[in-house]
């Protein structure tokens, strides 16, 4: 591997622009108990799970709950020209959250209310602060669920902002398919509907999808309309170990070429499994693996199984494993999602650096492996899982925060994967967003022409930009 | 029914920008023979497939061969500040192609090359002047298909203007969940990419879906990415005819409640399939028809033809009759594309006022039935069909364009209709788009906030509003 070059990007720019005494004063008038300037709240409110460690806090955290205090909230800080960044969670990868022009966060956990189930209709509609999680034990009883599964218990809102997916969005797709409609409010304060409840709809420019993947930085996401889906009559999962990491991303872009409807098909390769066999003490065949689920009625999932099963056996797959039961596929899945913590265990003190990309289908052999190649050759550790059926996966270099070479490593590595992805007419990133950790990559993947658009959209709509600012592009 | 009320938005408001012979000057000499004035030409780029027929048509008519061609007549446009109206192959319904600020027509028709075919990623890039039947024609022999089928065989750049969908749409989605990627030549004449070819992305706003629906008032779409499937390995199509329209479409609300992936189901009611038999000299049985087809393996088709013939029977549906080869299947899928001909021509001289309405599933019925009572106290002629699986259908009013007392009539249903679609929180418009004909029923539909926000949006793109001005909202 060459030297890695200097990454301007890897060191955000913090140009912070102070909340005046008035403006803070405004806030506890209004909001009482519902404002907070202790440090530790704001210390909380200024990270993610982002490897930046060195931006100071925002200068304050109101606890919205209602869209008038969103609404309010924000007009306050509009009065003073103060940054407002909405705060679900806090578990973005990117650095969404961090307050790099300072500012206000305005935290929605509260607004953890499911309006509507309209199970008859298949939508649901809940305020931002819900988690997927808690979504579907609301719903639990109507027989339907909501498939889009980020590996935390992200919020919806959060989950909308960064135009996330997971491990279903191969058969249910990302949040871009499935928001029907939002209540945003504005860098105005004024409170938008956005959609309908209607399947489709050609009424107007489409909002929903402008806001969807907007980071917070055109307005606060207060209310999401969802589609929900019928629970599948049958649900098979399976795992399947192969000797190379080909064989496993061969069988895979086959199986998608082919069109069976595969609900989930996920890699992990040999050294994570090793990982995760420590963490939560499984006894999984170490090799490389793919963890399927195959949703439909029972003789349209034997049906899928087979012929997939006929596909990996012509690329060395080892017997399929079958998970029948929910607890046993609970258990697998739990697995699955449990990689980024099992790798981070793995090296105490270190932090993750995750990568996204997502190329076409028939380009992901090229893209992993050489990728697979250059990670083994810098000496980092790492942990590789994928939505391999989306041709998305993550590479999470764990590296050691205080090391500089490292974390330089780490990023020239991330470079070189994110070019070759953009090569192969694919993405820097498949579901975590941009925020400030893309910011070049876009750049490079969207070309000037389309970012400048998209800086002429911010600025039309937020035009003192106190809406999450210096995220996505630099403004 | 009431008095039909004043309908400020059925006569448009014209007020023409006049291209003076500077530029008339220049796009000769630029286009040459891609250039014409010639009256003929100018008129029939001039109108649609609406009802609207007073508007002069445009000052003339480029036709654009390549990107530069569209670039070059946006920016010699731009530089006198005259419209630019981007068509395709005029088949839009809601009078988008209208020179009601005068300008230019940009034609792309000759625009017409498949320009990449990824077989193996499930993508096709084409040029916007494709149109839908040649596109599936140049893949045949791939073994996949392009799904997404308005009546007209439209252009595939026109489709992505007005976020067009079809028969298929419940089992395919609509443009808006099929158009990957576009390049766009914007306001300034300026080509930019938005999208790539990955599946999916979480990578900055989503341009690509902010064109897709934007009815060429953002820019000129130059080139289309778009998703396409393999064709279904088994596929069957069956009508079924029902005593009421309520049985017809209770049948249609259970299929979808239980998530059967029906590939399309249609609605043609008792007087339609009475206007298709003439037309087409076919004998279908006269009642309320379901007309509908499975597509996926043998076993998955016949499984799911059984439990929707299930569902059939217990709301009185009649005997199934089945369409098990390529040619019965066209001979009836040409049928129901050909319902807007046969319509029209049961009334000689007539033009049909069509509504667009969609609801959620749930509400279907409620919404139709009501309107088929007021059509028919109307005494209009009308047809009836629909895209009921996703809750959409299309009244056509068949109206003599000379009385102003059917246009009033007919205008009137359709503002009834919209209204309880909206109330029902569906949407004025499933599929054919604003133009100008549901400016109105836009702001009624999203509020005047979100309008205001479509507006701020394109005019900080197209400062001096020359992309195909007054269409969507008043600009």
């Amino acid at each position: 591997m060459n030297a890695p070059t200097p990454l301007a990007h890897v060191t955000p720019e913090i140009k912070p622009r102070p909340a005046p005494p008035a403006l803070i004063e405004a806030l506890k008038q209004r909001f009482g108990a519902q404002f907070s300037e202790a440090m530790a709240v704001r210390e909380q409110h200024g990270r993610d799970e982002s490897a930046f460690t060195t931006v100071p806090p925002p200068a304050g955290v109101v606890f919205a709950e209602s869209t008038a205090d969103a609404q309010d909230a924000v007009k306050l800080c509009a009065q003073h020209q103060v940054p407002v960044i909405p705060y679900g969670v806090g578990s973005s990868l990117e650095g969404h959250l961090l307050a790099v022009q300072g500012g206000i966060s305005l935290d929605v956990s509260r607004m953890n209310q499911v309006l509507a189930v309209n199970a008859e209709d298949l939508t649901v509609t809940v305020q931002p602060g819900v988690t997927r999680k808690q979504l579907n034990d609301e719903i639990k009883n109507t027989g339907l669920f909501f498939p889009i599964d980020p590996g935390a218990d992200a919020s919806i809102g959060g989950m909308a902002a960064t135009r996330a997916s997971g491990t279903n969005a191969v058969r249910y797709g990302t949040m871009r398919e499935n928001v029907l409609a939002l209540e945003v409010v504005t860098a105005q304060g004024e409170a938008i509907r956005t959609g309908t409840r209607a399947k489709k709809s050609s009424a107007g420019y489409d909002l929903t999808r402008l806001f969807v993947g907007s980071e917070g930085t055109l307005g606060v996401i207060t209310e999401v309309t969802l589609r929900i889906y019928p629970l599948p009559e049958a649900v098979s999962a399976a795992i399947c170990s192969f000797p190379s990491i080909a064989d496993a991303v061969n069988t895979v872009i086959q199986t998608i070429q082919l069109g069976v409807p595969i609900a989930r098909v996920e890699l992990i390769d040999a050294g994570t499994v090793v990982m995760l066999n420590r963490y939560a003490k499984l006894d999984l065949h170490v090799g490389h693996m793919l963890l399927m689920e195959f949703h439909g009625s029972p003789a349209g999932v034997r049906e899928q199984a087979e012929t997939v099963q006929h596909i990996a056996r012509d690329h060395h797959g080892a017997d399929f494993q079958w998970a029948d039961t929910p607890e046993e596929r609970t258990r697998l899945w739990t697995a699955r999602h449990n990689a980024y913590f099992a790798a981070v265990q793995s090296r105490p003190g270190c932090r993750a650096i995750s990568t996204d990309t997502c190329v076409p289908i028939s380009r992901l052999a090229d893209c992993l492996l050489d990728s697979v190649a250059e990670a083994d050759a810098s000496g980092i550790p790492y942990f590789l899982v994928g939505h391999v059926g989306d041709g998305n996966f993550h590479f999470g270099y764990l590296i050691d925060p205080d090391s500089a070479d490292e974390r330089a490593t780490a990023e020239a590595l991330n470079h070189q994967l994110v070019a070759r992805a953009i090569a192969m007419q694919g993405t820097c990133t498949g579901e975590h967003g941009v925020g400030l950790h893309k910011m070049g990559f876009l750049v490079d993947e969207a070309g000037a022409g389309a970012v400048a658009m998209m800086r002429t959209i911010k600025l039309a709509l937020d035009p003192d930009n106190i809406m999450n600012p210096g995220k996505v592009f630099a403004v």
